[in-house]
């Protein structure tokens, strides 16, 4: 059967529950052809396609029927389109015939093979526009005292549709359509089985009242298209009726964590699975656990390779004697899908994209599939764990698809997501070939945070090039975070959006540090004589540290040949400062560094040729990773912590940088990229542009010099954030935004027309 | 001397006619010292100092006196700023001192030093906030029933102007103090000569009443500083009456046209200039010599090469017989200058940024002094040129900083600019170091335009981090724009904003296309042949056409990737296609392109050695410069023109093919990337996304595939939009909308607190 339906007010109205039922059932049947057929463009009706809870039309007939599409591919049908189109005498023509009438305004929304004006009702009285609609073979339509319409000649919905059904050779019998409001009635009463929703215009209920086809439900919008179906015996004569929702049972979970990692390590030892305490570079997962110390029943949904044929368990037990009801659900993976899903896809399509860095990014459609396959297995393990109205709370670009998938067996759940990395611009987003579909999964969340305004403010700059946004709510960006000093400050930010579906909250949470963690470190022996060693080793050079993962983001390069600059300008400074750079390598499978890695090795040969003596090396390059209390010890003896990445989603060494010289009362100076996150918090920091070598140069130049007075204050105001803001507080103020009073929403339940 | 003044309501305030005087009265006496004395705090401030109409400060005291900064630099005032700092408990402290007070809300703007709250009479009494404030050993103040402020002990702007005084070593009574309120009181009661300039808080007045040496000004904000330096006897005893404003004499022209071209081409012939007609690729500059037909006086700026010792021509007439009153004012430029500012700086830093490539922009100090020079001598002539009041139109990026000079030399010009290539988000934009200095003089402009929304859009990005902006107007971008169905596509777009000292308006002007250069190209003989010579050629052969110039943005190696893609996945094309590329090259000196053209040629002939077979070639590469009439017969014989920038401000090419298909009655498909501008704008066009090899390959074969019918009518509607927004109605509209009267200013002549 084919549904040929109207959208606003009928297909996008009516009670949610009727919406839900009637978008799960068409899409559980594909024996259901659908047709969306609204005075819309198609441009207006892009939005809709990108909304992963509406079902997807078969056929998109557009323009009160002036435009027709196949809903895959979006291209014209293009036998009815062409008979149309010599019909119409294009938008300038008419544009033309009307240049003596200023008055008569364009209305200011997507059209195709048809204008809309605002006029006068003198105005359109006047016999000259009946000319030049004749002469243009137009039909002109007057509607509510104010709406003038040139269409292509006898060209309306029900035509259209006629012709669609005819060319498709569907049974006449076999379709039914539905609409609210006069635009609609050439379609209700062109034979078809039809149904006026609740609520429809007076005017078009009197014109179809007697039709003994055309049904008038009183269930508005999606309840009178449910109610038509059974009327009309559809669905083997029961309608919706006899349908059982394969709903998804709610579990116990009142909180569910969905991660990429578990809250444990799994490490195959001798061919077997052995477990072990995380160790997670920055407490983020200790933090997660920690909401389930008060015995919430919990689910971390994570995923695990699993091996064809090996026995796998997907419900595990974390940690019963400190989360007694926290369990872990472990969604099994192949060797292959975790390559391609965490290892090759998301590092080569999106990693560089998120980053700015969008020369770089490869796009695989193969791989994307995988992708959708991974989070479609995360959204359905979630939906089987959450208890009615739990809370989900998602981390990272890795899971982007999931909040699509979850809505839909889910609608009950309160879904977030964080985003633990950068977020571009538009400008830079709209590369990656599926951004409708991110965007549309995810303003399915209640709640996305991010780690600083700008952040935000770039995913809303995104999500208005794919739906219409009303902004609810905007907030002053201060005094949490930098506003005009640095590259990534912004003054104001939104804070709430309505989609017209729903109501999308978001904010931005700078990730926090585990003070505790490096006071732990501190108190150790081995790092009290590790900073003694570093300092008996320098004597009276000053160490300027840098610690970073060896990654094309992080200005690695930018900065030895900043650094080159500062030595070849300063020669006060040879012999009296050493660069230390920390890079913890890539995995050996990235090959993607390894041209990095050999450009920045050059790099250190080159400093360290030409400006070495006896006794002192410039610049000393560990290519390994260190333990964590190591380099504290380090963080600890370094004079100036340069930390200059062409951008950031945050970078958690200054913080762990500053927790540590502000524990040991030290004066070491932080200077930090404006394109790091942490850059819009860390007030107290020397900011540097890190893409401008005289900027490095020269900032690393004055934090070298500053006085020891100012390096102290400096540092105390570090310090001051850093601890206050420490990884508790983020987790906490995420949970309590989420859990806050919703915005009120302009339009619920409704459209935006 | 040292002039110490308030910033709002004061040395913002007033008329523009004294705030014009003193401004530039200060700027022209190196003599003046200047200290914004202000409750603002420095980010605060931040967007003043990118303001180029007003005097850059030596000192800023922010923070009602609890920071100190040089104003250069922005580093702290260190000895005067380590004293204040030992006595601020740090703000989180305070925060953590008032958890227990709900109901005392934090002010959301920036501060340092210093915590802002609102709160209500009752709790202000409250004896427990007295206390809480003792122990941090902080100043409590309470005003306007309402705000509560937490302070360091004893600070105020007073004793910190003092501080100052004392550690510069300035004479005391070469002091003058200017405020308008409450909190200006201590620093107006320091002992130095003061002013309350008019319509001061009357509460300051009264306080300040009988001080002999605080005067109580008439005359608001800068009027009253400057009565204050005359009363005081201050610039030789008789204060600004003395100076004579070296203002620029007014010119004769009623338009400037301001462009980095002569309206004719100079060429150098035996060490001799001679003059020809303009060989103007796009028609920009015929049609803004059209505005000068009807007699209007006018002058076209540009630079012309100079070497040291020529005669030179400052003004030159254009073309008496059909421009009599347009003269060209011609820049003398060194050849060096015209190497750095044109040639290597334009290219190498600020082309790739505005593409959004800013992986390979270099940005050099010293160029960009030589670009300040020349901008300035762009200025300069430009305000000798204008009549009062007169209207100038500068074009493009090469000309950024020309508005911060001219609007201080002529404040009655009204300032247009337009810009010719796509223009990035801050996310791009921000890595360019001289970024505030770029959007402080691009806001100098009474309108700003672009070629499409998202660029507008994208501008206002730029702008808002930098200055406190209010959004004045938006309009739909559509029917005129594309608004979901592409990657610049916007729903709505900005174009008036409040920089709080001017209302700067914006608007989206795609160029057009000058249709009567395709006609007669079209007419001619040898056109006509070349068309039959290339159809006998192709014989049945189906030619894809692609015509560029040689640049990383225009995405040459990506489509022929994308076009082996395609030979290899559908072997039905084999023989039956050949993609000919007309590919100019860049200029010798350009040796960035060197690597491009290797990995083009080196594709090419993979391409061909791969698939070619006796008789077919799969891949034509012309890498030369072919007459315009010779592109329009390849235009008259390409079954599809593939256009696929990875970025583009517009793209002509894309217009040029639509012209000459529409003008043949053709049926040639257009492909063209939904990353140029022209995407927005050019509905019938098949898009394509250029990072998504997939993507490039699909929609090519789809257009290999079109139904001719369907090609025709997307043709007819492509024809429509370019034959009727054709250049001259690009031009028409951009000098009506920039002379159309402006939208309600909420400030006017008012600085946002």
């Amino acid at each position: 059967m084919l549904l040929a339906t109207d959208l606003d007010g009928t297909f996008l109205g009516g009670d949610p529950q009727d919406r839900l039922s009637l978008y799960q059932a068409i899409t559980a049947h594909p024996d259901i052809q659908l047709a969306y057929v609204t005075g819309r463009s198609l441009e207006a009706v892009m939005p809709l396609l990108a909304d992963p809870t509406l079902p997807q039309p078969d056929y998109i007939i557009a323009d009160v029927g002036a435009s027709l599409y196949h809903g895959e591919t979006l291209q014209p049908i293009q036998s009815i389109q062409h008979e149309i189109d010599m019909l119409w005498p294009g938008e300038t023509q008419v544009a033309s015939a009307l240049v003596d009438f200023p008055d008569i305004e364009r209305q200011d929304v997507p059209q195709a093979r048809r204008c809309s004006y605002f006029c006068s009702p003198e105005r359109a009285a006047d016999p000259e526009l009946k000319k030049i609609a004749e002469s243009l073979n137009c039909d002109l339509l007057y509607s509510a005292d104010l709406y003038l319409d040139f269409l292509p000649r006898s060209v309306n919905k029900g035509s259209s549709l006629l012709r669609l059904v005819e060319t498709l050779g569907i049974d006449p019998e076999q379709v039914l359509v539905a609409g609210d409001t006069l635009n609609d009635l050439s379609m209700l009463t062109s034979g078809f089985k039809a149904v006026c929703v609740g609520q429809s215009e007076p005017a078009l209920l009197d014109e179809t009242r007697g039709h003994a086809r055309v049904l008038h439900s009183d269930s508005p919008g999606c309840g009178g298209i449910i109610q038509a179906f059974s009327h009309f015996g559809f669905l083997g004569g029961q309608g919706f009726a006899a349908e059982t929702r394969k709903a998804t049972e709610p579990g116990q979970a009142e909180l569910v964590i969905v991660y990429h990692r578990l809250p444990y390590e799994e490490h195959r030892v001798n061919g077997q699975l052995q477990r072990r305490r995380p160790r997670s570079p920055n407490g983020i997962i200790p933090t997660l656990l920690s909401f389930f110390a008060d015995g919430r029943k919990g689910s971390w949904v994570a995923w695990a390779e699993h091996e064809e044929g090996e026995k796998f368990d997907t419900h595990t037990a974390v940690d019963p004697e400190h989360y007694k009801r926290l369990t872990a659900a472990r969604i099994p993976l192949t060797k292959e899908e975790v390559d391609i899903f965490y290892k090759r896809f998301s590092k080569e399509a999106f990693w560089p994209t998120l980053h700015t860095f969008w020369e770089r990014a490869i796009f695989n459609e193969d791989d994307w599939q995988v992708y959708l396959k991974v989070n479609r297995d995360f959204a359905l393990r979630t939906a089987q764990e959450a208890a009615e109205g739990a809370t989900v709370w998602l981390h990272d670009y890795n899971l982007w698809m999931v909040p699509a998938y979850l809505r839909e067996l889910r609608p009950d759940l309160k879904i977030a997501f964080f985003h633990h990395t950068y977020f571009p611009s538009a400008d830079v987003f709209n590369v990656v070939p599926w951004r409708r579909q991110i965007v549309g999964s995810l303003l399915q969340c209640d709640y996305i945070g991010f780690h600083i305004p700008r952040q935000v403010e770039n995913f809303v700059d995104v999500a208005r090039g794919v739906f219409p946004l009303q902004t609810l709510e905007r907030q002053n960006c201060a005094p949490r975070f930098v506003t005009y000093a640095c590259a990534v400050g912004l003054e104001t930010m939104t804070t709430a959006l309505d989609t017209g579906m729903r109501t999308v909250r978001l904010g931005a949470h700078p990730v926090g540090l585990d003070i505790d963690r490096v006071r732990t470190s501190l108190a150790k022996n081995e790092v009290q004589e590790q900073m003694q060693r570093l300092r008996k080793e320098l004597g009276s050079v000053r160490l300027i540290l840098a610690v970073e993962r060896l990654d094309y983001t992080k200005g690695v390069l930018e900065k030895l040949v900043a650094y080159e600059k500062l030595l070849e300008t300063n020669p006060d400074l040879l012999g009296k400062v050493t660069l230390a750079t920390i890079c913890v390598p890539a995995a050996k499978e990235m090959t993607i560094y390894d041209e990095l890695q050999a450009q920045i090795e050059q790099a250190v040969g080159r400093i360290n040729g030409r400006f070495a003596k006896i006794g002192w090396t410039p610049v000393q390059f560990f290519f390994r990773s260190l333990p964590f209390e190591e380099v504290v010890g380090w963080y600890a003896m370094a004079d100036v912590m340069w930390i200059t990445p062409l951008r950031d989603g945050l970078n958690l060494v200054a913080k762990e940088f500053v927790a540590t010289q502000g524990l040991i009362d030290g004066s070491g100076v932080l200077v930090l990229s404006e394109f790091a996150g942490a850059a819009a918090e860390l007030k107290g920091a020397l900011l540097t542009n890190p893409h401008d070598t005289a900027d490095l140069a020269q900032t690393c130049y004055l934090a070298l010099n500053m006085h020891k007075q100012e390096a102290r204050t400096r540092l105390r105001e570090l310090f001051d954030i850093v601890s206050y803001n420490d990884i508790r507080r983020w987790g906490d103020e995420f949970l309590a935004a989420l859990e806050s009073p919703q915005p009120e929403s302009r339009l619920s339940g409704q459209a935006v027309a």
